[in-house]
C-alpha cells in the first residue's frame, strides 16, 4: 500500500515564483496498520495563507517544519473503511496516513454526524465545511462574537475576496452595516461589485486609497493583512472602536521583511480593543458558531465561494495562486474524487 | 489682578536636560470676570508622561499647542469665591483663569460633593482626588474592569514605581495575584520591596531580565510604557491573555524616534486581547470605578504615594525628574498653600 506525500524540501524561496522548489513529492509505503491504527484517507486540503510561514519554518502553534517532513495543512480526512466518519484536523500534505486515536498530539477531531447533517440539510457539500471552519469560524468570532457588529456601523474589511473577507462580508452586509472591503484587483472588484451591489469597494493599490475613507470613522476593522494597512486603518478607527487582528502576512511576500507596527499611542488614545483571532478559538464557542453560520446559509444570507484543485501535486501551484493575490474565496484540493486504495 | 502662566516657548528639545527651555513663565492681567465668567484658581496640576506629547506640539485628544499658548495639564480648581466647590480638567499651567461654565469646549467636570465627602472618610488630602482621577482610574479600567485579573493569575506591570503602576500593584497583590514588576532602578527596587513585600521585582535594566519570566506564562500585562517591552511581553503571554495599554514612550526620549511592534503575528496565535486605557474611559463606567477603589482605600489595601511642588514655576523641574524615572509615585504641583488673590 502506498501514499503520496509533499514534503519540504527547501525552506520559503523569498521570490513566490521559484514556490516550487520548496515542494517535493514523494511515493512512501504504508504498513498495514495495527489495530491500534486507523489508516486514514485524505478527502479535502485547505490551502491558507499561514502556509507561508509553515514552509519558512517558523514555530507557529504547529511544530516547526524541519526539511524532509510532511508539510503541515489542514485537512478532512475519513477511515479508508468507514467514510461517514469525517474528521477535522492538521494532517498534512499526503493522501493518506496512520491515525492513532489515542495519540491525543495528532489533534484530530471527529466531526459530529448532527453537523454534516445539518451541512446536508443547507445544500453544501462537505469540503464547504473545510472552509466553514477556518474562515467562517474567524470572520463569525471576530464580527459577531468581539466586534458585536451592529446595524449601520461602519466595517472594513481587508482582503475582502480572499476566503474568511467573502464570510466577513457576508456577516456584514446580513446585519445592515456600512460595509466597505479591501481589495488591490480589477478582476475582484468586478467580482464583488456583481456579488454584492452594496458594498462600497476601495482598491488599496491606488494612491488615495486611504483618502477614501474619514478619519474617525470607522467602528470595527477585520484585518486580514496587517502591517501597514492596519497602521493606516488605526487612524480611521473612531473612539472605542473594535479590531480583529486575523492575518499579519500583509503585502510582503517574505516573512521576515514584515514591518512593525509604529502607531500604538493612537490605540491608547482612542481605547481600541483589539483580539486575536483564529479559527480555534475558544472552545466553548464553537457550538454558538456553528449554530449561526448555519441559520445565515438557510436564510440564503451566506454563500460559499471556492476554488477546486484535484491532485495533491496542485498545492505549489495553488499555493502560488493564493500568496500572488488571484484566487477569489478559498482553495481546497479536493482527494475526493481520486481512485480509491 | 494678575495671574502666572506656563507657556510653549520652544517646542519638546530632544535633550532632557534641556526641557527648561520649552517653558516660560509669564505674568498677565486678568480682567474682571463678567456676571457668566467664574474667576478660577488652580489649585492641584498633575505632572504626567503625556506632557512629552503635548510640549512636542503633537495633537493628541487635546488641541496640538503652538507657541506661546498655555501648556496643557489637568488640574483640580475652585472658583476663588467658593473653595467648596472642585472642578476637575485640563486647565493647563496656570495659576488663575476665567471659566465660562457654558463653553463645553473646556470641559472641566464638576467633582460630586459626595466623592469629596467619601475621599474625606478615607482621610485622603483633596489633592489625592487628582492621583485617582488620573492614575486610579486607568489601573481600575485596565486590570479590574478589562482583564478581570483573578486570584492566582499572573499579572505583570511596567513602570511599577510610577503613579500609575503603584495603584496596579496594589489592586492585584489585594487580588491575590502573583504580581511581577518592572523597574529600572536601585532605588526603586528597595522602595517596592520594602512596601511589597510579595512583589517579585525585575530590573529590566538588567541583560538578562526578561528570561526571568517563563514564555506563555502571563494572564495579564499592564503596559505602562510600549515598544520593545510591549514586544517582550507579547512573548510572555498565555493563550487568551490581556494586554491593558497605558503608555507608549517607552524609554525613548524623543516622541518621534518610538519603535514598532513586530511582533503582531503572536497576538493572532494567541488569541491575545488589547485594550486602549486612559483615565477617561466610558463615562457609565466611572461611579463603580469610584466605588471599588473607595472601597480598597477603606479596607486598607491602597494607598497613595505622591511627591509635592509648591510653585508653578517648579514644574519643568518636576517634569524633569518624571522623564528621567527619578520619581516615586505621583507628582504633583499642590498650588492650595499659596497666598490667596
Amino acid at each position: 500500500m502506498h501514499k503520496q506525500s509533499l514534503i519540504l524540501q527547501q525552506k520559503a524561496p523569498k521570490n513566490i515564483n521559484e514556490l516550487d522548489q520548496a515542494f517535493k513529492l514523494i511515493d512512501q509505503k504504508l504498513d498495514a496498520p495495527s489495530s491500534q491504527l486507523l489508516l486514514m484517507k485524505t478527502r479535502y486540503i485547505s490551502i491558507d495563507p499561514i502556509m507561508r510561514v509553515w514552509i519558512s519554518g517558523a514555530k507557529t502553534y504547529l511544530p516547526a517544519l524541519q526539511q524532509n517532513d510532511i508539510i503541515h495543512a489542514f485537512t478532512l480526512s475519513s477511515p479508508v473503511d468507514n467514510q461517514n466518519d469525517i474528521y477535522f484536523g492538521p494532517a498534512g500534505l499526503q493522501t493518506h496516513f496512520l491515525y492513532d486515536k489515542t495519540n491525543k498530539k495528532k489533534q484530530l477531531i471527529k466531526v459530529p454526524r448532527q453537523m454534516l447533517q445539518i451541512l446536508q440539510k443547507c445544500e453544501l457539500q462537505n469540503s464547504n465545511l473545510l472552509t466553514i471552519i477556518l474562515n467562517g469560524l474567524p470572520a463569525y468570532y471576530g464580527l459577531v462574537d468581539f466586534c458585536k457588529i451592529q446595524k449601520g456601523q461602519r466595517v472594513v474589511i481587508s482582503a475582502a475576496a480572499g476566503a474568511t473577507g467573502l464570510f466577513c462580508i457576508q456577516l456584514a452586509i446580513s446585519m445592515q452595516c456600512d460595509v466597505i472591503g479591501f481589495t488591490g484587483d480589477i478582476e475582484k472588484i468586478k467580482f464583488l461589485q456583481n456579488q454584492f451591489p452594496t458594498l462600497r469597494i476601495i482598491n488599496y493599490k491606488l494612491d488615495d486609497w486611504d483618502k477614501q475613507i474619514e478619519n474617525n470613522s470607522v467602528d470595527c476593522y477585520f484585518d486580514n493583512v496587517g502591517e501597514y494597512m492596519l497602521e493606516k486603518m488605526i487612524e480611521k478607527m473612531r473612539k472605542n472602536g473594535k479590531i480583529a487582528l486575523c492575518g499579519s502576512m500583509g503585502s510582503s511576500s517574505n516573512y521576515n521583511e514584515r514591518q512593525g507596527l509604529s502607531n500604538m499611542n493612537q490605540i491608547i488614545n482612542k481605547r481600541l480593543k483589539l483580539k486575536g483571532i483564529t479559527f480555534n478559538q475558544e472552545l466553548n464557542k464553537i457550538q454558538a458558531a456553528f449554530d449561526y453560520l448555519f441559520q445565515q446559509f438557510q436564510q440564503k444570507k451566506l454563500r460559499i465561494f471556492q476554488e477546486e484543485y484535484n491532485q495533491l501535486n496542485d498545492t505549489p501551484k495553488a499555493l502560488k495562486r493564493l500568496f500572488k493575490g488571484d484566487n477569489i474565496g478559498k482553495i481546497i484540493i479536493n482527494l475526493d474524487n481520486q481512485t480509491k486504495l
